[in-house]
């Protein structure tokens, strides 16, 4: 449902604060002012016209950028807190020049939680960032900052990853599993954007209506670098922009409380095995964490695909740790249902909270960027005489440089200057590695030009 | 959003009551288990299988009947009330076992409705349904049963008509001005079933759930002939069941605040003339009343034409109670948030209240079902020489008639054994009808088998 | 805490309706308008006269009768629905001439109750008040009609009763009892008024406030010729007028969930003998009906006279029914909690509902008033070759008879008459009452000018 | 209302968290625990005992800190966050072994607040106590990390002082001020203890309950030493402890939107010169502070000789800034309730927040204590030849100091030690202050052994 206001009227208004910036001591009100006309404006500026865009007929918020240049944004300090004004905003963020509740929440989400990364987690000495607690520690305040973690509130939270651009098919799978879902109570947690990461939305919000259930959560977890290109949809009543890709992930991990996950491309695949990294961990033995793969009967290969890969390389072993649904959003909805009482009862007895699994144990690298360079590619293992979990991080690693050293601008420029990766891993492995990546190219989920090639060569070791 | 439970899969289940029917006297409990095993049986299974396949693949309750054939409903006597047995419902109204929340809701509705009828309407002498004012009280009443009215609350009731098999596009429309009406905190109240009876609905839910509104209203009127053939759509939050269709009209224009009509058929037009044939009498002069005709702009020629017919048989004055509005639904929108301040105004002066329209004039013959025989279209008067509102009440008389003549199995009966209705009118204005009547055809909006011919003849008088 | 303003400043002012009068349809506007301005004008004035006083320094309202002979009150019709206009309104109940909420609250219940009965219970014939079961249902009716009934709450009322003019020591006692049940979560329900009416809301207050408890409820359940005498504290959230005695009687004890029953008079005497000819009954056997008489140190006499005379008359068993618990309020509430998980437990295996005890059974004779008239006095049976039930329904009857005989106006006229009463009884039975009368005086419980002398002689029969 | 548990009853229990403490990171868990078991650990015990022991019969905490002797109160860390371990806590706390809610919610909030400043006022660098700014900033952050700030609520909240050990006669006025205040919808904020502190809340309670008004505040300000000889009241709903007196004094003056004065000691004349020091500085012109003196009838010499000093010393346009209202108690109400809005209009068009007067100036000595040295009572200016504020700041330290001279341990020691101090001030201010002290003294106001003797000696400068 979309309105049909002209593309670039704009409407400029000043807007007040809604929860959690609305009781401003006079120094938060100064620096949040300064922040947001200093180094941080433009990054501000950017992510509050993804908002104000979202919605919007043209989904594309990079388009925005240019339909829009006058736009701007500004923190106003009063007396009283702070004001936000907007000049030349798209008109379609508003309804007879008085702005939607919605976005204005979801406006001042973004101010808060830029400004909150700003100030308390990369300026202050408050996190110990160069270590894995400080930085679940950084995860955590960013949270519980943008009151997310709430207190008496049963295990209900599932969090639903997938490709962006699937076909219609897909799309409409993910709203009947979200359809499915909200009809057992359960919420949805997911990472902004179209496809998949709206879908499940939808369909839990009419799933919710039909059950009468107030207070459904659809949290919507984004970073600066991706809100621009993937604005959150309006059923989004929750927005948290974590810093960076890495705390997204912890965020989504220790947040919810079971995943889905439908098909998607390289990313999604990338996803997977960062998760069964961290659950193939044997500190992590005995967690309940309900995981579920699947998808319409169009999209069966898919998983068929990465569930060899997983079971080749990481050992049969490894399937025990999720379950692939094909064309069963109402199996999905009752397995993730199931696996919330799971939930609820291990956490009760470990005496953990609900609102933030503590126990998970995440390995530091696991909360580190990993930069595609040839020397980092150059030192992954890639054999099997290995815990699987080291091998199942270093595979993520593999993927993801993989990937870059075929699509990305920064990996592809690596590949030209210095020739093919050098990998050293069990070629089994590398090979069942290509096999995946090709069906991708062949199923359209990666964007290649021409046919793919192999950006890496194994260097037996 | 449609769950793919097998069709013919069914649930016995016993459903405790909600809102209303939780505080039962002894009386009250033994009345509606003998109505709802006596005479009332039928009906009371009708209406809740419409109920219970409501929002099933196929919209088409008739078909339910057809493919739940063991399907029964009991009321049930207990110490502490009642309790509904269900034998073979849909298994779609069930998750897990479990019956959807909204549905129960609706189908305790439907108990209290029918026997509210039944027991205080019907049977009782508590209404002298022999005069206007008792037809306007026992509306009232069921209304009033209905948790329906409510005090405290800002004139902002929409009612939505318009046909309900239309075309794709005019579908969007009604959701798009649903929409835009719900980004303005208007409420909407329609007669149940599919097209410009569910997109209001739905585009008011995605806006309020845009605006953060709680608590928005979703009302469906229907009856028992109704139901059957449009089942409620699962948004609808409270449903209404009127005992016919006169008094349903009545509902709606005492409940609502101002009608919303998108194109519809011949069904459509009449209501117009129904509304048009009240708002015109003398004691209603005055009064605010907002009423918005509309569609997009691939719906235009219908209200032309029927503007014209209207301007030519009722004088140019009549277009002072209407405006038409195409392809514009924000204006729409704009208009009604207007027109309800007015109302809210009006209704103050007048010390009248927000949740009745008790000021509004209805005829006495506007409460009354109109039987489209010789001798009754013979009594209608279609000159000009008479006040406005008499004519526009035995158009809307003839028009009924007419169209039974045409499509309707009683009215052709009638014309094949007795001729052509024979009516005496002003020849402009019936010559205005026949082209009116013909244009619907046309546009595929009046289902006619081979070329329109009129079922009647002028009589010069 | 009572305001100082000046006794007879009046103040005049239209009220606007609150919960339940808000919704009236025209007929009931026009009934309630008349209802009020006639046959019933004086009762409403007088009983809306003592809500008005209530909470003024001088507790009596029948001095207020002569303190505000200006004072009337008149139903207003409105298209809206109705106010009340209030002339010449003790000035106590406003603040800058605004009326406090809780006492506008009260005044529609009075006016709810009046006219309810007026219309629904008295002159129609929706009830059989010929037949126990009639009589039920109208009780039952009145309740609803003032939403005393509700749904999912748990059994937590507990009746209060007691006397009015008891000493400050045991008006002490009744306000820890109240706040010891109030710290365990009971609600109160009294007969309005002062003293033992009064205390325990005033102690429950105090301990939900503690506990934090929102909504708690005050029921104060009186009638017309009681309310003057006993205005009802301003404490009371739930205000009842039950039609007569017998009808609030059984609203008591079908509302509650366990009666406490501290000292009071002879009417305190002869309420214990109403309930316990109810629960000697054979059909209510099994019921579980916590019943504790409480009292200081001080009063510990009173309830081992009423004790003895139990035992005496209707035998030992008859203890099983109540307990005895001096000077213990934590242990009063600790057994009233206990018996409401009882109670609870009890309903739920009987499938009977929590807000109205339909399974108790009440004989006929309980629920109709007994005249003390020689020919009725006469015609008692006070042997113990009996059931204990219909034994303890005549000895019911007797005492209310003498106690007429000795202090009020109307038996005491027919003594004077007719010579003293003659009653067919057991000797030793007819000797205890003599002294448990005899005790009473001597308590200064039972208002008597010079010595208690027996109005009544023994017929050995 | 007081429950008679035999006192030396105790209770070992573990309390769960409530709103505030129920959200922790491992790192808080950490820090509360080692705060609560290192030096903090007899601070916390004190004033949980002080909370433990409210409201019971004897209303003297030191008296509790001797009859539990064993009482101990740990931190307990668990991975879903924290729990209280009390060991051997006063039954009267409890009932039937549960905590009462209330004294949980005051017991939490004790805990936040020692460990809330201990971590983040005295040991951080967040503020800078140094500077007038950095100590409001604490202020605030301790008032909201209370969550005592809240937006969206109108100006209500009257501050009440006075003296704790009044007559009976006083302490009833007080409670009819804050019956009549809360029948006008006024809220209550008092420092804890009896008498003047208690008297307001207990009325505001009962018509908050008369006007049905859910939510009223009744807010405790104390500080460490004062909690232990003024325990919280239980009607107190939100309890803040201040780290000292000083901040516990702007807490009040910038968290309430006016003042009420009752009869107190010296202690409550210090506090009127604190506030007059405040209002007359020449930074606070124009602005609302309704602040009342008032009394019943026999006080109204405290109050005249209070103004008689003011004016002689201060000059008569003291006087404007406060109203001396006797024996009045409506007329306190509605004088505060016509305060209120200007209040709230000041604000608005100063654009200034509701919930935290930051445009009232304090300065620096206002913030700062004051230890009656002779050095510093040397160094006190009490001549007319200054500004009204500087002269109202130092009468209110020579107030102080001479106080301290007289019944305070240190001062006594101190005149003692080294003679009277020596003032540099006015003949005819010292000898009114000596009148207006000799006038406490015959009043009992404050408790001198003997004859009243001043401690100092006027030094003409």
């Amino acid at each position: 449902m979309t309105p049909t206001a002209p593309d670039r009227h704009t409407v400029s208004a000043r807007i007040s604060p809604r929860g959690g910036l609305d009781i401003l001591s006079r120094d938060e009100v100064i620096r949040l002012r300064d922040a947001s006309s200093g180094g941080l404006h433009e990054l501000l500026r950017r992510c509050a016209l993804a908002v104000l865009t979202s919605g919007s007929q043209s989904d594309d918020p990079r388009a925005a950028q240019e339909r829009y240049p006058d736009f701007d944004i500004q923190v106003l300090q009063q007396d009283r807190g702070i004001k936000l004004e907007l000049k030349n905003a798209p008109a379609v963020a508003f309804v007879d020049g008085e702005i939607i509740h919605g976005v204005a929440e979801q406006l001042f989400s973004v101010v808060r939680d830029i400004v909150y990364t700003a100030i308390e987690v990369k300026r202050g000495d408050r996190f110990d960032l160069g270590t894995s607690e400080g930085l679940t520690s950084a995860v955590f305040e960013i949270l519980r900052n943008a009151h997310a973690l709430r207190t008496n509130v049963e295990p209900s939270l599932v969090v639903c990853w997938g490709g962006h651009s699937i076909s219609r098919n897909e799309y409409e799978y993910t709203k009947h599993v979200g359809y499915e879902m909200g009809l057992r109570d359960l919420d949805i947690c997911t990472g902004c954007g179209p496809g998949a990461m709206k879908g499940p939305m939808k369909g839990a919000t009419i799933a919710h209506a039909k059950q009468r259930r107030v207070g459904g959560r659809y949290i919507g977890i984004t970073e600066p670098g991706i809100i621009a290109a993937e604005s959150p949809n309006p059923i989004v009543n929750e927005l948290v922009i974590m810093p960076d890709i890495e705390k997204r992930l912890e965020a989504f991990v220790r947040l919810g409380h079971g995943i889905v996950i439908f098909p998607g491309g390289v990313g999604t695949a990338e996803e997977i095995l960062y998760l069964l990294g961290i659950l193939l961990h044997p500190a992590n033995e005995g967690l309940k964490y309900p995981l579920v793969l699947t998808g319409p009967a169009g999209s069966k290969e898919y998983f068929e695909q990465i569930d060899a890969f997983l079971r080749l390389s990481l050992g049969d072993e490894v399937a025990q740790h999720y379950r692939i649904i094909v064309e069963d959003p109402a199996e999905v909805a009752r397995t993730m249902a199931r696996g919330m009482r799971h939930v609820r009862q291990r956490r009760l007895e470990q005496k953990d909270a609900f609102f933030f699994n503590w126990s998970l144990h995440i390995d530091h690298p696991f909360q580190q960027p990993f930069a595609p360079t040839h020397a980092n590619m150059a030192g992954l293992d890639l054999h099997r005489e290995q815990p699987m979990h080291t091998l199942a991080a270093d595979l993520r690693r593999a993927f993801s440089g993989i990937v870059a050293g075929n699509v990305k601008e920064e990996g592809m420029r690596e590949v030209e200057a210095h020739g093919p990766y050098e990998i050293s891993g069990d070629p089994a492995i590398m090979q069942a590695l290509d096999k995946l990546l090709e069906s991708f190219v062949a199923q359209r989920r990666m964007k290649i030009s021409g046919e793919y090639k192999p950006c890496y060569r194994v260097v037996t070791g």
